[in-house]
């Protein structure tokens, strides 16, 4: 059994649906993950009991999913060994402005790596980006799922070409 | 029977579903309270009866509501003898812009203590906070609070840890 | 000698300037504090040491300055036992969009009190504002700077109703 | 001596530089106006003394200046009889975001007229167009105030057409 | 027959639900008023003939509304003789930014008075500020107006203050 | 058959809706067009295919379409030789804000002409306004279409003039 | 002599140090134009004096420049017969926000193709691309200046590949 | 000589200022990088060859550094083979808006890791947390730089304790 490297990390169950996303692409491109869920604000002794349990001995990327002033992202990555921390800001009622700066604005030193809003799948993405350095498995899978993707896009044009354009009348 | 140590007031009838949550978690809290609705721009006389009248005699805290153009916790803070106003912002047509700002960028010297945009139960949890140095009932009820606000997030954790995280295949 | 009831917490040295604008009201005030600095990022350790301290088992209010990604106040909030903590954002590269939607913006439950961007001066009355419910000097002193600024107000009216007035020609 | 139909009313002494292009275009336009300084925060008793002062019997317009939570031109207009309120917002921290929507986003049934940020000599001409309905005198100024202005365009225009058009080599 | 000193000028007939609340409240003031149609960009001759037709010789106040690039209230300021224009915004799928500081950030010289987003009754309330001056039938409806909406808030105020209200247990 | 002078390229199928617009007016017009589907990052050898397919060899503009981090038009104006972009940014979770500048802000040396949010059909009059210098047949149908815009609202008008308009009681 | 087919219009005397950059490159390239000022609101008039005087008989494209409410570009596209309307928006107190969506978002039926902000060098190289279509001695230059941009670029990563590159220790 | 794994590519000159901290602390770590500048809009085609050069064969990370329509680590993340790219948006015109949503808001499939605005060293602290997973020394001196980070940040907290900390008079 493949050890787990990448840790999932939620702020709250409610941002299950947006981390959904992220749990699909890595079982559909068999990585294995822990998933959590711990609040910066209200279990803030969870979050270092989580880092340090044998658990996450092999974990070397954190996906940590946020709203609102979303400080978890930022706290994991103060709290654990040095290792990369990939943020997930979720909407709030402020919009994009209060989880996408609280978690993007780091100050020099600790850093999180911030995708877009709710950008679930690309932070699995780029996870994988990374293991794939090491794994020619999984980067035979990521380029497999590229050319999925490209081929998707080409037979749209293919449609779009044939079906769309207009030669006057 | 306890004196009334906090007065809600707002803005406009219409914004009782927001001050509901706060009136609830003072009411789970025990903690009395007097509740107005005056308009600083539509009863700017009113203002000053409530805050002169001997039901407020005892308050140390208000915790003020509005939308828009939210100048009532302001005009409170401007005239009522010095204590602790917290607002409670109000979304507007204009999103989160309008009321936010209206009542956190105070000018130096009368101050608005500003939680977030309609967080009505944040707003009772800091008078709380307040009332709650002299009075260890209170201090008690909330440490029960926030432990079982803890206890709920290690059980979704729990939950999330095994049923979630993947072993891969 | 009184007891220090108010701590004030900067996310690093280069907030002191916002922050001294705290310090010299609650002097003016003769209101004792602790003055610490601590990163919620790069010593997310000495948070708690400072709360478990033995100078803080008097500390009623704490002051937070930060800026960018401003966690300190949240994660203060987060670590301390029941008490205000009031935040004060300060300015960075993004505007005034990190600081103030960072501590803002908090998840019901744990909550920040926010005062405007860098306004180290009302963070200072606000505290002033708890503490003397039951500091009849304090008050004293409070309703003083009051009317001495509403005297400056009165005085800067009567110059200019005297000398910009204009009567025609 | 005609009577003053202006009442100027800035938010604090450090208003004046902008309301000096206010004052500047009535005297240019010879409309005689009070001017005053009175805080809605820190003298918010002042501002009923000075609507219902002798002087101010005849004011038909008031425009108000004021910065950050900028609530000055709301309070007038909640306390002065029907009359028209021109709110000139002016810059802060916050940028425009303050001041602009603390004056513009009035609740229905308390209005304040709001110009640009900064604006004290729109406000001015603004307050002159509603006079001149009734003042011919006032009017054929403001229809010559116009006129230099378009003049002055006219001979931009000619210059830049002779100047600065390219008839290529 | 009282003349009409009040000219309503929509952008599209796509505003005419927000006008309805302006043309409402004029009714019930018994204030006459032209109402019209145009377009700043697609009838930009059309403005002009409504401003020199002998309809509005006897206009006083323009209240213009337009969405997105709200060029109508500007232009219409442009092209009249001197008098009031009262501008109100619409929202587009820009949010409030795009019609708000198209008609707000008007150049020095040509000014248009911007209401809130859509705040089609305050721009009504305000036109017949200016009316009242010199009308003293509609000034008492003014007055009757405001006593109505503070006693309508008063009662509020009466039954939050008996029903809300939280004596403890 | 009339040589296409005009490509449409979508940076996703699910930009079709808006794109609908621009290809009915265009086909109103009598205008051919080539239809494309290409991702800047899903696909970005695509767009250099098409750009060089013998489909684009008379293509003059080029409209496309991109939600998003819209990177479609500045690849497409980097990429193709010299002639028009017109940029369509679509909406997403950010608003406006992500596809609006990530092809208005474009750096010197290369230029995407951006039209409004969703503005389809204003990006096909932009390009038919272009070619219509030069095709007489084209440059009448345009008039037509402005005068029957125009003629609506001048009914609308008309309309409005006659049953909106209020006489006073 | 060629005749001049664009057509520069300023709102106003201040806005020529931003369409310097434009001319400029219109004399680079050699092609010659019409500068003007004309303001949308201080001189209504003549915007329509300009389009139909004999000097504007073969203009194919406008560019305007314009700041704040910047109606210029959307007038001068509603008064114009078809052609192309460039415009450049131009910074104001209110930042970016007024002029660029006072000029982007039209409604439907009249177009203003905008380019960022205060880029006036990108403007006149979108009017080249349209102009060059017809014109070869054109399109050589413009592939001319694209190569010495892109061979500028190589060059500089050409010299930061060998002088900043880094081979460790 | 160690391979080279990290690709530096700024998007133009005018971002080394930026890249220089990132530089700096790469050095600092003896982490060996290539340095380059590639414009996505003025050298499409450079960016291929950068990426597919033999210099490049080695490279898990790239640090791409742009400003404005900031397409540079987007149209990398397109064309290289699966590894990081980490987006260090840079300030322009638009503030911060630009940049930093053209490279955060990527569509799913292509992704972007983004700091904040022009954190170029916290990128540069990213990279390294990703290679020190297999690479001990780099732990180590992480390890140690975080330490130091820490160590200044105590020492700042134990002056402010002694100097700033008030007893009271």
């Amino acid at each position: 059994m493949k050890p787990k490297q990448i840790g999932i990390i939620m702020g709250s169950k409610s941002d299950e649906p947006i981390a959904q996303a992220t749990m699909d692409f890595l079982k559909e491109m068999n990585v294995p993950f822990w998933a959590n869920i711990a609040s910066a604000h209200r279990t803030p002794d969870l979050i270092g009991e989580i880092l340090t349990a044998d658990d996450y001995k092999d974990i070397r990327i954190i996906i940590a999913f946020a709203g609102m002033a979303a400080h978890l992202p930022g706290i994991v990555a103060a709290l654990a060994r040095p290792l990369t921390v990939i943020g997930v800001p979720i909407k709030s009622k402020y919009g994009i402005l209060d989880s996408t700066f609280s978690m993007q604005s780091m100050p020099p030193g600790v850093v999180v790596l911030t995708v877009g809003i709710e950008a679930g799948k690309n932070a699995a993405i780029a996870a994988c980006n990374i293991l794939a350095q090491d794994d020619s498995e999984l980067y035979g899978k990521l380029m497999t799922f590229r050319q999925e993707m490209a081929e998707k896009v080409r037979a749209d044009n293919e449609r779009a070409r044939n079906t769309l354009s207009f030669d006057g009348v």
